[in-house]
């Protein structure tokens, strides 16, 4: 059995969509096993009328709310019984608890995590790694994609082996190639950090770092998961999902711009139906935080239903495959820690 | 009269594109004056059938080939009567020559204008200012997208007053928006070069600085341009350009994978083309180099006739609004130094 906590509010769907996406989940998976945190009268309205095994939900009452603004340090000090908080201290303390799914504050979230949970053994940093859909029908992940706005080149080889880790074992992605973010693709260039990152990638054999990546290839399908500092990171991933959304957006307009392209439009409907679908990041779960030493996925604030089912579905597999026992042994090996 | 030179070569399409993209410019600025650089004879051959005004146009002619894989270093040493390197040179010791235009390499040639022609007084760093368009109809720049991978807080708020004034002079632009790349748009956001930065912009009164822009905006039309380190800056503009192609290219794949698509594609095949069209680098002309003493505009390596035609439009314009004299004007303000 595996038991997952989600935190049901946070979110701009919550908590229903955090509810209705934790009953899909249990159904999907026989052996998962539920903690709901937050208002238990707002859970219990939410669970009222669906079917479902009760012995395998629990609820953890969590009365306070964290506001859009609050800072994360506030979050931490302050809201020590609000929905996040309160499934944090429980990760911490319950061995019987494997993993967490938040919709709340990324820097509330990253903060308490890092302050409660810890790191893996070995791990330095741990990263963001978000999924995106490439255009040739397959998925590539980004990391880090904004928890560490500096880096050096030590902690870009570690996000390179637990991101590669990940997407080799939760995606079944066999020698994941990996890339470095970079502004062109020749090994000298870039800044220092980036020729030193080169170098060491190309030393580590547990990984298979197949060289540079300039930002237009990332939906090219030549890769299965690129290195970058959490900034430019960041950048890449809501650069790439910006424009992909304002253009969509832009054909959506100029559809309703004349007659001729609305009937055009119609006969293509089931089409573009597709390509939204394979656009929206919903599909894709969430953006799971490498390296701490109980997983943690941290879903869009948007999420619906459908987007928190998949952040339980990536939380299980990361706990099934026994990913953060598999990224220490590889860690260790570089960071001269004893097992 | 303002004279121009057009390096000929380095180009996908040179020099045809180039030759062309300069007959066009003759055309639309009566007081342009262009000097072509280049083998004599290829230039000879794609200006022959053409009818232009002959006294309007020099030949510089510069035998030597510059291949795509060439370090920038060894064609400054090496190359010295290459198109690019003896346009260069002509642009350095002619006073009544006003600008250049290339759409050869990027790193010979910020190589050669930094040793060579030297910087507006004030300026410690020159930075690329590319144009890309928004979904509102517009244009933003993204100062710096490349020229420099690692800078400081002071580097930033240059590029500002430089980009800034450029797309005021150049595109008409009043009071141009100013916005700093950033993880969020919080003002505490991001690292300490970008909280520094967000400080010093918010100081600048010449600038119209409006806070920090996450990258998914950069296409909103809420910002007229954007200041970044040449790292992210060169993300930002690589992976939206990369994701708006990649997106139209699987939708025309997908259209042709229905005979009921393609019938709607039809009706639809007007707005497709403009939509084309209008993401379309050829037709916002070139990245230019904001910063030099003398006008350099560096075209897409892609370029054809008609964007060749919009770098000789914008080192136009850029001459004749004075931007350079605007630019020190500002700039010695913050920098001490005397004008």
């Amino acid at each position: 059995m595996i038991k997952i906590i989600v935190d049901c509010f946070g979110g701009d769907h919550s908590p229903q969509a955090n509810v209705q996406g934790a009953l899909a989940a249990l159904v999907q998976f026989p052996d998962l096993h539920l903690i709901l945190s937050g208002d238990e009268e707002a859970i219990k309205a939410q669970l009222a009328g669906n079917e479902y095994d009760a012995s395998r939900i629990d609820i953890l009452h969590a009365p306070q709310v964290i506001g859009c603004d609050e800072r994360p340090t506030d979050v931490i000090r302050l809201k020590r019984e609000s929905s996040m908080i309160k499934a944090i201290r429980l990760l911490r303390d319950d061995d019987s608890v494997a993993a967490m799914v938040s919709t709340g504050s990324t820097g509330a979230l990253v903060a308490a995590a890092l302050t409660r949970i810890g790191r893996l053994r070995g791990i330095i940093r741990p990263a963001f790694c978000p999924i995106l859909p490439t255009m040739s029908g397959g998925i590539v992940g980004v990391c880090d994609s904004g928890a560490n706005v500096e880096v050096t080149a030590d902690h870009l080889r570690q996000f390179a082996i637990m991101s590669s880790l990940y997407m080799e074992n939760v995606y079944g992605i066999y020698k994941p190639r990996v890339a470095l973010l970079n502004v062109g693709k020749e090994p000298e260039k870039g800044d220092e950090l980036r020729q030193t990152a080169y170098r060491l990638l190309g030393e580590t054999p547990e990984i298979n770092f197949v060289g540079n990546m300039e930002s237009r290839d990332l939906l090219s399908g030549n890769y299965d998961v690129v290195v970058a500092d959490g900034f430019s990171g960041n950048v890449l991933v809501k650069s790439t999902e910006g424009a992909a959304l304002e253009l969509l957006g832009k054909l959506k307009k100029d559809i309703y711009s004349k007659f001729i392209y609305k009937v055009g439009a119609a006969l293509m409907a089931k089409m573009f139906k597709e390509e939204k679908e394979f656009m929206n990041y919903q599909n894709y779960g969430g953006s799971v935080l490498l390296g701490t030493s109980k997983v943690i996925v941290k879903g869009h604030g948007s999420s619906k239903a459908v987007s928190v089912q998949k952040c339980i579905e990536q939380a299980y597999k990361m706990q099934l495959s026994e990913l953060g026992a598999k990224t220490e042994e590889v860690i260790c090996r570089y960071e001269h820690y004893e097992l």
